[in-house]
């Protein structure tokens, strides 16, 4: 029987992450004794959750609080809530706050359990710790030099994660997560927008912004495949990962022309034509500096698994948000 | 004129920068105003030091200390002090409360004084922050993956530098310095102690234990080439540097042979006779997982020197430390 904890379950990849573990009804093959949501709003109960699950709202970073979410010690714990990439850049205390100091408190908060627990702990990390020049593609070690604030408060939580497992205090695994594509809902400001904004929106029947050339290649990985390599993440061997805890997870490298081409395989020429191209400076220089691709050879050992294709991607964003097309 | 505040001046390093700074009475052709010297315990007024010199005890880790400390605006800090490797390893609270929190405390109210002060911050790393397996030799861009608390701790306070310089709040430079031999005084309990202790001892007539085979390969530094690390950093270009703020300083790759050649050119066949081959397991296997060479080229372009051969390294010591061969 097992225990999960999902920190950040209120947002796109932790509800998906839920809701798919609550469906199974199990984690790795193990059955689920109990589910614990919480972000800070209070996540949604899935469908298929078992009887013991609660769904509570928490700043995770506050003093005390990650001590009362590990109090009934759960076996394994998903640490997906941060905040954004932009937001962490203009709140350079907030980030720093949640994203590193929040990290470390439950860690913390881990390690003063005592008593021989050693939950597995599954961090969600993110390419943004790599910064330009690059290697193309990018092998597995390639230094951390991020160019974020965000960037940096993962790598530095990725470097405590490797410690505090190798001190025995947990038992850490590290993903570093492609851009997520095709993100469901509505537009955000995030510079990478719109890689998700061309296929969602023409698919919706509305006019997508392109801001940058037609041959960009950025590496991308599907909501399901991000959920994947999760579950996937909560059974793999921590020795088999070894002192390096944190890995590139497998994306697909992908340019927007061939997204095009999807698009209008599966929503023909009058969805292509709902992409409006306007070349945008400011987004072509942040692209520039981005991951093209990666080498992920350790993840792709160890069992994690990418997309199929590009294709195999808007046919589950497709499947998943019930889109007609 | 330059005011320069030394963060751990009772170490070896921090000394002996120390001593070379007020003996030129200027840093990098900039005429000394001020030497501001502290520790955690009260260091000596070096020889040639400005009027306007103060030696103080504090631990700057503690709340509301770097503020002082920096109350009069230091143009040029060197952050120095730190918890040893072994230390850090057993004790981790204070290891994470020196090497990481003192670090960002000082960062943190540089940033808080405002003004435009932006200070140089000369932040003395390791090559702790590399673990195996490596490369031979290991290139600039390869992946900081420490294998103890005291090289993680190192590794984030290198990410908080590159990040509060991209921001602006300050303007830093990290030095990964080698192993130092040959380190002058007593025999300590570090594992790496026997690469000075077989040059030290037998040129003070005194034995030396050799735990490890002839062919051992190491990357080092003279105390003197780690001095002059630390005032070309003081006044290298931040610019020129760019966002990956911290560096691999050039040393040397010697192997234990090499160094008892070096010993019979300076001591003769009797200080050799002195070294006692005793292979130690414990200390095979830990310096089996350190570096052994580095192509330190961002560096060497910047200008930072090594020592020109492990015979200078050995001469420097003669003489600095005034033994009689």
């Amino acid at each position: 029987m097992v225990h999960a904890l999902i920190i950040g379950a209120a947002g796109m990849v932790g509800r998906k992450l839920a809701e798919q573990i609550a469906q199974e009804g199990s984690l790795n093959g193990k059955p689920l004794s109990k589910l614990s949501l919480v972000d800070i709003i209070t996540p949604a109960v899935p469908a298929g959750a078992p009887q013991d699950t609660s769904c509570s709202a928490c700043d995770f970073s506050l003093e005390g609080e990650a001590e009362k979410l590990i109090a009934d010690r759960p076996e394994v714990i998903f640490l997906l809530a941060a905040i954004v990439s932009g937001e962490a850049e203009v709140d350079f205390d907030k980030g720093y706050r949640i994203n590193l100091d929040g990290t470390r408190r439950l860690f913390e908060a881990i390690r003063a359990a005592g008593d021989d627990y050693c939950p597995r702990v599954v961090f969600t990390s993110s390419s943004a710790v790599f910064g330009t020049p690059f290697p193309d593609p990018i092998p597995d070690d390639y230094l951390a030099a991020p160019l974020t604030s965000y960037g940096v408060q993962k790598a530095m939580s990725e470097l405590l994660l490797a410690d505090y497992s190798r001190k025995g205090f947990l038992d850490g695994v590290g993903l570093r997560l492609p851009t997520i594509v095709v993100r469901p809902g509505k537009p955000n400001k995030a510079a990478s927008g719109f890689f998700s904004g061309i296929i969602r929106e023409p698919l919706n029947g509305q006019e997508a912004l392109l801001p940058v050339a037609d041959d960009v290649l950025h590496w991308m990985a599907s909501p399901r495949a991000a959920v994947g390599f999760h579950i996937h993440a909560a059974g793999v061997s921590g020795e088999a990962v070894g002192p390096r805890r944190s890995m590139t997870m497998p994306g697909l490298a992908v340019t927007v022309a061939e997204e095009i081409e999807t698009l209008q395989r599966f929503g023909g020429e009058k969805a292509v034509k709902l992409i409006r191209r306007e070349r945008d400076p400011v987004i072509e220089k942040i692209v520039a500096g981005w991951p093209r691709s990666f080498a992920p050879t350790r993840a792709l050992e160890l069992g994690f698994k990418a997309d199929d294709s590009f294709d195999a991607i808007v046919r589950a964003y497709i499947e998943e948000e019930g889109i007609n097309v």
